[in-house]
């Protein structure tokens, strides 16, 4: 059994990695940190856990976690991650951070969009952790920043067309709509129930932080420079994100011959589901489970293509996806522990 | 392996059976069948099956499934089942059967409630299936009567207090409320989009056909007949069931006194999970579980006790409670394929 | 023109009273206040106001505004607006209370289920503003306790059965479901969009302050005591209060003695509307108006009636019927400035 | 007062036409028809008019009703006013028709996107009725095309910017997102509460009827042909349309200068309200109103804009853009039976 401990875990991703993980047939947790609940049962802070008695939350101290924990979890506020992890940990445990601290290679872009980094040299060893691009490194790697849940959905949406180079890439708009678990446990009157029920809005247009981290893995696979809009919206649901996606195409493609490029790339991830012609993904698809749908229509009259990607924010969006990672850096079978169908109504 | 049918696999209780008998260590499913979708690739009919490929919904033949089936599972509506059930299917198979048709052993209450019964024959050897009522009967018997969602919500939280003659009988009121899964996947104007949001509202007051059921089963603990007002409640939500139980007591009793009634009964039942003093059930803590919720207060002013029940209306109201008496049938641990933590927030 | 002052506009009381008014061709707001936003432009707060550029929250001063003002409406917690009324106030201004403060004339009750009450003088100068009920006393006041929301709804359902004694009076049962709009616009996790959301539960059972509220005045028409048990519910949605209302007849009643009843009060009754036999009320067709729809159902086997009740909880349950005791108390028509049609879809 | 006749009148467009005209005073309801109602009362189709008792949907007769009605709405089905409108009838009332029939000048685009067009003569007649574009045209004729929703808000967002040609003509995309009663109130899957409750999706992608219509008008506001990518989709919510659109810059322009334009065009637009800098539009601060709210922001790392337009579907999208069309016409002020607040929350 793979040890656990789960430092955040009384946020909605913490919570997912908690119930995730209890269910993994190889792992078992440890330890539970929190910084709002020390000393509470995790069964008081989510009562869908009432059932368990014997979790309780402690005070993080990650030195001590790394010596009984195989790997740790992190799902903290950005910045949080890069103070606490070093050398010495690193050389005890293996980590994955859901937050954004070991996103971003280029130093300079994350301290222009996030804050100082205090663990700069750490950044090297880091790998992005979108596992169907970066399987092979992950296997390697003792530390894996966990894509952002924007990004996830976005990049798998757009990789292969950029890779192909089939698109012009200055031409590329993500239009994102997320549910509201996405904001997070924090309390602020945007996710008031009766501010945020029955309406719909952009937010941080052209200056969301998943901007940056788009664009440098899709840059990476094009080999050059992209600058993209990305613009994020809050819809009146729990959880889900459905991203739609505009490019101009660079040539006079058929159906089938983008068709073609992405069951190149996605035809043996088992977690990326390709929808037929003329079907687009729903995010009710996907919910509680660990898989990005995908599909595309050509607008033959703009000679654009769109791409409509849809995950669950909370699974393959952050915590589904962390535990995909920890699978591959384990030498598991990937779909351990987050093999389950869709629920559908839920 | 059990090899399982199911017939009417396509409503949302189906659907529901379908999703987890498919995770189930000791079943297989051998035949989904459906009236509506005959020959169409069951993740056509819900897309979150688009990764299962050769799941196809046959046409309905009892006789040809009894066969190859362990056990069939009917999700059908009302009058339907007692049609297709006889000696001969029940030699060859056993029936587990979602809908009402062998709820009620009184025959002239159901006839009155709901339609002519083509097999009263058949009748007396069904057990209602309220696992943590009717466990020893349920091991032993080939036809099971899975109840409603209402009933089982609603028995589950007056039980004890019925059976330990706590209450007037006939001062029993029940408040219920549903999301609207409950309704199934039939189109009407009530469960279109715009017209169950954000809106509440009664329906059959004093009239829903699970009134009958609850009366006969909590008659039966009582030892004497007991008549009660039901009322369900439509609300805007995907699913779940809260029971609010009112009913006078026929005694001075302390918190504690129906505290140890209740763990009497209950402290033992694992899907059973009894609340704090103080805390109360919400249908969210139990979405996409087997679990039962139950919590009381003692209202002194006016010596009523108020019972709170909650479960997720297609999980241990429909088809998760199927599946626990499938395994209490079948000799396994009640808990095989059943033992989740519900998904918060979803 | 009446001169107007809002105290506390900024909650959603106070924001729709500010939306009335606005409208009413008879009124004219003169002053707003808030704590909270002192200074701001009101379309800063609510930016539905984003045309209206010149209305700005003051800071609270009572007797300024008693002098400019006719009427001082207060949305505030319970227990302030008793620290500020006085007869000196009184003798300047009219004031409705949108608040609990001089709801319960017995003194002792108040403070047994809220808090001191800093001004029990003033209370007997103080009127229950329902208006159907107490419409000639309205008339004559110059302070009214506007009722709570979920007073009004159950209230409004039982009186004619209470007054006419056609029900056992320890039997009443109410059950109530709010939106989540009554709970209020200040931050907390229960109000949170993913912890409300797709979820139904009851809170505050055997404790909610409306309880003394629905009893003072039910005891009142009885001419005796009455205990009755309340348990309000919260819903998925924004607006609306449904109230289930269960009680034992004390005689042998025919749909139709019970209706005469109903219309012999109300059928006069512009803001409420009677359904016919077999329909029942949905919050949906009372949302952004004054109305409260009433309907009940015989249950014969039990030998009680149950009313069904829904309004609007800001409008008819909060800022609706404070106008309209602003009408009545100004001799102007009742219906002046509240007289639209309910919003459907919305 | 104008006598008004409204063919259609029992779907949600209808419905909200006859709610704003049931309270504009200078008009009134003659006769309402509708295909599925005939001689019910319009109350028991809605039953939040269930106070207005002598309003009952008649057989649509557009022959005589065009003598005793100064003006006929048609909120129909497209294909079914271009077999109802003529010369004969146009010589007796205005016509206001909801549907697509008049909206395209170009008939082959129209008989391309819809179906075959049965009065292609009355089409010179008609105006494309978006009143802040078009208001001089619509003082003059009889029959104005009122736009879709969709339309609505994306070329009122769009247009400056088009019209003072500031943006790359072939660089636009509108990500448009919207409420449910869009769809109407027919049944379908689609709209069956729970699989539109929870989701977002996408759907008739480079595909849908309302990308000519605003191809069209944003092409006469050019001067020359525009195509663009015009994406729905549906929100689990009743009301609202988001339009999130993308365009490059053709230049190096800063905040202000793309605000003096809009400035230009809508500050003395009383319905069009423009948001400041930093704040963009959401759907329910425009509620139950006739405003369009827009706001913009620069994205300089792409040189590209993002528009965000919002209005209430149902009435600046339909409904309430008919009555300011109607109003236009008969030389009335625009505002007149319009000028509501938003209600919220709603």
């Amino acid at each position: 059994m793979i040890k656990v401990g789960i430092i955040g875990s009384t946020g909605y991703a913490g919570g997912e990695l908690v119930r995730i993980l209890s269910s993994h047939p190889n792992a078992e947790i440890k330890t539970v940190t929190s910084q709002s609940y020390i000393g509470k049962n995790y069964n008081e802070v989510y009562e869908n856990y009432r059932h368990i008695k014997n979790l309780v939350c402690k005070q993080e101290d990650i030195e001590k976690m790394s010596q009984i924990c195989d790997v740790i979890f992190l799902a903290l506020p950005h910045g949080e991650a890069s103070k606490k992890i070093n050398s010495s940990v690193l050389q005890k445990t293996k980590i994955i951070d859901l937050g954004a601290d070991y996103r971003l290679q280029n130093i300079d872009v994350y301290e222009s969009w996030y804050t100082k980094h205090y663990s700069p040299d750490i950044l090297k060893e880091a790998v992005y952790g979108l596992c169907e691009i970066n399987r092979e490194k992950i296997k390697t790697r003792r530390i894996i920043a966990n894509p952002g849940c924007y990004t996830t959905c976005s990049i798998l949406s757009l990789y292969p067309l950029v890779k192909e180079k089939m698109i012009e890439l200055d031409s590329i708009v993500i239009d994102a709509k997320s549910g509201a678990t996405g904001a997070g446990r924090s309390l602020s009157l945007s996710n008031h129930f009766c501010e945020l029920n029955e309406s719909v809005k952009a937010y941080k247009i052209a200056s969301h932080r998943h901007t940056p981290e788009i664009e440098e893995q899709l840059s990476a696979a094009a080999g050059e420079d992209i600058v993209l809009s990305f613009t994020p919206h809050l819809i009146p649901m729990n959880r889900g994100i459905l991203a739609t996606c505009y490019a101009k195409l660079n040539d006079k493609y058929e159906y089938d011959d983008i068709k073609k490029v992405y069951e190149k790339y996605y035809a043996d991830e088992y977690f990326i589901r390709l929808t037929k012609e003329g079907i687009f993904p729903e995010t009710k698809w996907v919910k509680s489970s660990n898989f990005c749908d995908i599909g595309f229509a050509l607008d033959k009259r703009t000679n654009r293509i769109i791409v409509v990607g849809a995950i669950d924010n909370l699974y393959k969006g952050a915590a589904g996806q962390a535990v995909q990672n920890m699978n591959i850096m384990f030498g598991m079978d990937e779909k351990t522990g987050l093999d389950y169908i869709p629920i559908f109504p839920v």
